[in-house]
């Protein structure tokens, strides 16, 4: 078991310990949960409460939590918690699991297809005639990879990810299971027997440093591309439609989905569960709340929440109709007895 | 064929039969479709309209609706008509589909693992180093499991499944195809050059009893576990995000999302679509109706809906808002016309 | 490089040129990407104020925006542009990737498996005993089909695809990767010891010229089928559950849901994330707009929206509410000064 006194986490983390250096810390858990041999972190004000009855060794806060700090505990006052928080459970998690390069004997590879260096294919992996896996890159068991898809370097493809023929991968993306990038996006035209598909003959392509979480979805474009920028990162089981484009480092939480055609700029933030609908824009920067639903373009930089989403102003004042129904209510019901009284006289 | 007369099925289910003992019954059916030899259920007053019309040769019902008969019919009253029904569709269902104990041939399983006594693993099945499979555990086709995992006793496992390093899987689950099991947890801090990934170092645990539906996915935890106790009942496509914690017997229907670091009581129920933010706490029995979007933690025992969620009371007002807001208008101008004929004088 | 004149594509597509004939077009993309040398398309009037800034070689256009036209173009004037851009599209893609007819060595076939003729079955492909594979149909590496499933002609089943036991899916189908056709249905009884499964005991039947999106679930009837129908069109990440039946040529945009037992007619169309209660009706020709909640049956040809759904007339009115309370409060406060001078004489 990794053990490491309450000075040496500081230094290693380059933060301002307050307390007894001599504690020996075994593991890292919650706030909660934490026992005298863990270290944990205050990450904000709200939990402020329940640090009084943590049991942790040491509890990493950040400089302006400093003054509300109580007594019997010892601190490491740091920048920036959650960065130093990562780092200190890498150093006590268990070693990280890792796969040798090499290329399980019962991948199925076309012998067309061109593997880099130091790559890892796992078992009954299958790839496709014309395909080009670069240096470096790990690919897990029962991943399907189609014709023509290239793939660069670097990247981790999780068991059973499915990238369909002529898709794009560049450098340091992180696939989890069950992620389809390139299955066909969704176009029908009315026909006299019936709706008739619309044929998608673009691709998916994704550039450098994007994660994509477990059983999202990644349409290929009806023409051209559907596109993902670098640095963006993608929860589970979200929907990315046929011809979209999101920018740099962008972050798009679980279970939304984007329509199609639409951009999203860089840096923009979808909540939960958020949809935006197809053939608009939503600027640089912009934060979409959980559960909203876009209607129309967003400039870049604004803060947009409900369904149909509205600046936050408009929100509020929505959100609080009950209360002003209900003083409405009552004022009228005054002024009607002052009527009834100059009635009366 | 199978068949039995309306005695033999009463007798069965322990119910009270009204009507022709030797009406003979091949199969089940709704109310709506049955035919002469087929048996239904009536499970609530909101479908009584429909029985004048039905045609099918034995109804179940519960005692609390035998006043409301109408003749032409052969009924058996019992205690709980949903659990008979299913006792009934056993004995007409095709024989269900089974797996005899075996290892097929083609499944890849690490030299050191250790599976139990009268397993069965289906075909290209990856099972990776260090993992254990217990006693009666069925796993079906294609599906991994990575290293280091332990899967307990008589667990159904479907076909294309995937579950991670190091889980920790109890006795008795059903997991559907599609599953994702310890994919990492979604967790970035801003850096210099973009977002910079959050290691995801913990594990997620499943206690027993537990089934989890088809592309549900469940995230392994930041450190420590993301944990599932037992006999919750988890539907499709449902998110549970890094370190949460679900209690016992609690049901979360289709397309919910539960965020980071969330606990759910016992016996909670969440409908479909229902979205819980992170770092809230979910007390034992609460409800949440479908699509509601829950901000903030909830008392054990409340109902809520709505985004964002309120109790039954506030969200009735609320969405009675047109209503009032039409009224105030009609007592308004009523006021108006007072006030002009006070001037008028 | 394939290179058409502008002539030669007014000819292929029927429609009338307005502009150089010689025009050479050897690319399709949008209105705002396209070159000298690329052909696009106008779909909507929405898009006339980007028209003076396309670079386009060529728009096709239709009709009705004849008079909307702006110099230094060359136009298509066509009946459907939609259509006719998909036919364009079609001659300038690259050639649509492939499957010659044939079984992959490493698929596993259970020998009591019927294949029809000029089927193409990919690597690792698990099909389980006593199913049928129709003629032409292709199956994609790694989809697993259980056992006793029917198959018809012509199907198009993506890599990954799960189905289970004893679905069956008709002609001219296209199931993409991640779909999972046949889990259980989610039923659960109380019982003295927390919930109990209901046994899941029919199927899931798809008829023909049914497109279902990638990761879409469809869950197997608790007894008899889950039936989709003709024509039906699902997007991406969609649920169905048990015993839901869906009428012809039917469009469910991606992550809705329909919970068990709900018919939804013929032609209904579903906007993204909409939520569709158990146990109700859709009527014909309903259309939902996106992520609504429909909790009542809706009668055929309603446009409803929000959540819960209602009809767009009462929909504007609540949504018009804070302008609508706002002027209440205006009006409230006048009349407050009218009382008062009155009082004041």
């Amino acid at each position: 078991m990794k053990q490491l006194t309450a000075q040496q986490i500081a230094e290693k983390i380059g933060g301002k310990l307050i307390g007894d250096p001599n504690t020996v810390i075994t593991g890292a858990s919650s706030l909660e949960t934490s026992k005298q041999n863990q270290i944990t972190f205050l990450g904000s004000k709200k939990y402020l409460p329940q640090l009084a009855e943590s049991q942790a060794g040491v509890i990493l806060i950040t400089k302006d939590l400093e003054k509300e700090l109580s007594g019997g505990h010892n601190y490491i006052i740091c920048d920036n918690v959650d960065l130093a928080f990562s780092e200190i459970l890498l150093i006590f998690a268990p070693e990280p699991i890792t796969y040798a390069p090499g290329i399980h004997p019962s991948a199925l590879i076309d012998q067309s297809v061109s593997v880099g260096q130091n790559v890892y294919i796992g078992a009954n992996v299958v790839i496709e005639a014309n395909s080009v896996i670069g240096d470096h890159t790990s690919i897990g068991a029962g991943t399907f990879i189609g014709q023509e898809v290239k793939i660069g370097q670097a990247n981790e493809i999780a068991p059973n990810v499915t990238i369909m023929h002529r898709c794009i991968i560049g450098n340091k993306n992180i696939l989890h299971s069950g992620v389809v990038v390139g299955g066909d996006g969704f176009g029908f035209v009315p026909g006299p027997q019936g709706l008739v598909k619309v044929a998608q003959t673009g691709i998916v392509q994704i550039d450098d440093d994007v994660e994509i979480g477990a059983n999202t979805t990644v349409d290929r474009a009806r023409f051209e591309k559907t596109w993902i920028k670098s640095n963006v990162k993608i929860d589970n089981q979200v929907m990315i439609a046929h011809n979209v484009e999101i920018g740099e480092s962008t972050i798009i939480v679980a279970q939304s989905g984007i329509a199609g055609s639409s951009k999203l700029g860089r840096g923009v933030i979808l909540g939960a569960k958020v949809g935006i609908n197809g053939h608009i824009t939503i600027g640089d920067g912009v934060k979409v709340a959980g559960t909203s639903g876009v209607v129309k373009s967003v400039p870049a930089g604004e803060i947009v929440l409900g369904t149909p989403a509205e600046g936050q102003r408009d929100f509020m004042y929505r959100h609080s109709l009950p209360k002003k129904v209900k003083r409405l209510t009552g004022k009228l019901d005054e002024l009607k007895k002052e009527i009834q009284q100059l009635k009366n006289k």
